[in-house]
């Protein structure tokens, strides 16, 4: 690895420990092994995993290039590589793509049962040292390199990057999310959480059908957006815990939710959340992603209700054809570009951190080799 | 209803109150309305829940017909009514036949959404009051007035009685419980409780052609019959706690169980079953229906490990036709017989229940229109 720059050098916006500024280094121009693919990166937006792990709560490799949340153009192949996109078709040179968040061995014993996600040699992208094999496996550079094993989509040019470049992120979580809880269509909803998880799954839900969909959140202005995201209602839990199970019951002949998407990663909205379900209903757990305080489980009334709780962590490729097929259809009947609150060039990564914490936006976004003032 | 004895009444033991011994009672033979079945009551066998509400351990009307395992004959259809078995032929007097342990109205929101189990008005059979519309509507009795709305299904004549009164309770329950978790095929499996429906459920991973059966409880006569069950190891959890999760390990790479089936209701058995699955391993609860203390879930475990969590309580109709296909193919690859532990007539009831206590039988028959010494 050089750390210097160099004229052949790619630029990257390197994340050396919490509490100290990215630093921008100089990488090599990957070589590409078969099977492998060169992505020029457009556009990464900050997720908030990020934001945890630029501010220490989280742990993760360093030195590393972080930033998942891309999309790109495909500058180059490696040697004697048939590349077929995610759903079968052909990739080529300029095609604009988004990858899976994972590359998976496609042997291991989860892979082999519908968990690539759980690869025993997963390979997360934005998650990884920088003094490694790939180097350039994050968003905060200007070439992404991607392992064998990644599935890339082709993106339609009408999603705008600012939204495309979340699709393998929040959106396929939310995808997998909703196919873990077998769809939402004539379903009553109840979505904790008012991020970019939480949002995109009520809007996911208005297009699937939903009956009912109510949001909540401890934010204001996270709530007071909810509705142009498709929530029939939307709550504030730090003023008004009682009003989530009025508005539900009220919506549902006092029955209760038939699904309960956790996307705020809070002990306390797990606990508020589980006996909002009806019997037979289905919590499904997407946000506790760091350590919580456990929450107490009655088994006897797990039986009787007939509930089903599920994990959510990572998701399928099959999830990331869904979030782009859904974004491609729908994107523009939701303020998806509103929640992003800035752009910064690459060489000011770390005023794009500095920007999200203080400004408490959904996303930032970097543009590692795009034009700026363009969503 | 008349309670004294008189030429054309049907006798019941009635359930009195707790501590007290049965009483038999004599009620008037059953008028039938459209959609309702006369079944001659064969044979019955004591539940687990039936010995609970004896004992007192569990709320229940009274008085009332206990018994809900039972196995009969057709004697009378209501008026104008085309009966038709559970699988869509013709039902007729005479034919040998299980029901339903639950009867649903069809219309309700549960009814439309796959739970009949959780029927609004639904009428469980030897959970009812006798001093209501139907008093014989428990096994307990020389007949059983069928509601319409009440699955029945042509039972062959090559399971015994003894193995066929269960499959409206334990065998039922479990088919539901294989369903929720997405069958056993391939699986290593972890069975909690070794009462009729962990042992049943062994035998059904076993046909179903689990790769590993692990069956724990803490009673060593309950252990020692699990692997003529199809348990491939069983394990004395009170003497050896640690035994279950070496055994486990040993068998899946370390990986775990795929599925943990509880069916022992005690909450030590899921504080000890939950750690012990898989990444993307499911947990049916099926044991815990009377109260018992809250365990202490890890969301962020939940999350990671891609954890599913189901309760299943009752069932539904195709889980009884299922369970009676299971029975009919494979009944005497397994020791069912052997698992009652002795047979009573009618009008001594209640020294089948004290049998029951005094020898910790998993079943006990009581044969209210039947021969004794067959089975």
């Amino acid at each position: 690895m050089t750390r210097g720059h160099d004229h052949d050098g790619v630029r990257a916006s390197v994340f050396v420990a919490p509490g100290e500024p990215l630093q921008l280094q100089s990488f090599p121009r990957p070589r590409l092994a078969s099977g492998e693919t060169l992505v020029k990166t457009t556009c990464c937006t900050l997720c908030g995993s990020d934001l945890h792990t630029y501010l220490g709560d989280r742990q993760g490799p360093k030195p590393a290039v972080l930033g998942h949340e891309t999309i790109g153009t495909i500058v180059a192949f490696g040697p004697g590589y048939a590349p077929i996109d995610g759903k079968g078709g052909p990739l080529e040179i300029g095609d604009r793509v988004s990858w899976s968040v994972a590359a998976s061995c496609g042997e291991c014993f989860f892979c082999r049962h519908d968990l690539p996600q759980k690869c025993e040699l997963l390979f997360k992208y934005g998650h990884e040292p920088c003094c490694g094999m790939y180097p350039l496996s994050g968003g905060m550079a200007e070439y992404c390199h991607l392992k064998r094993g990644t599935a890339i989509f082709r993106v339609p040019e009408t999603i705008p990057d600012f939204v495309a470049s979340s699709a393998n992120c929040a959106t396929a979580t939310v995808a997998a999310a909703m196919r873990s809880a077998g769809g939402c269509r004539g379903k009553a909803v109840v979505i904790q959480g008012a991020g970019l998880l939480g949002l995109t799954a009520a809007a996911m839900a208005s297009v699937q059908g939903a009956k009912h969909i109510l949001v909540a959140d401890v934010d204001p202005q996270r709530v007071s957006v909810a509705s142009r995201f498709g929530a029939d209602a939307a709550v504030d839990v730090a003023t008004g815990p009682d009003q989530l199970a009025d508005a539900l019951y009220a919506a549902t002949d006092n029955r209760g939710a038939d699904i309960v998407f956790e996307m705020s990663g809070s002990a306390d909205a797990i606990r508020q959340g589980l006996p909002l379900l009806r019997i037979g209903g289905c919590n499904v757990f997407v946000g506790a992603v760091k350590p919580i305080s456990t929450v107490q489980l009655d088994p006897e009334q797990l039986v009787r209700r007939m509930w089903t709780l599920r994990g959510v962590h990572n998701y399928a490729p099959i999830d990331l054809a869904d979030a782009i097929d859904f974004l491609a259809a729908s994107w523009d009947q939701f303020p998806f570009v509103e929640m992003v609150g800035g752009e910064f060039p690459l060489e000011r990564a770390d005023e794009a951190f500095q920007h999200m914490i203080a400004t408490r936006a959904v996303r930032v976004a970097v543009r590692p080799g795009g034009q700026l003032n363009s969503c």
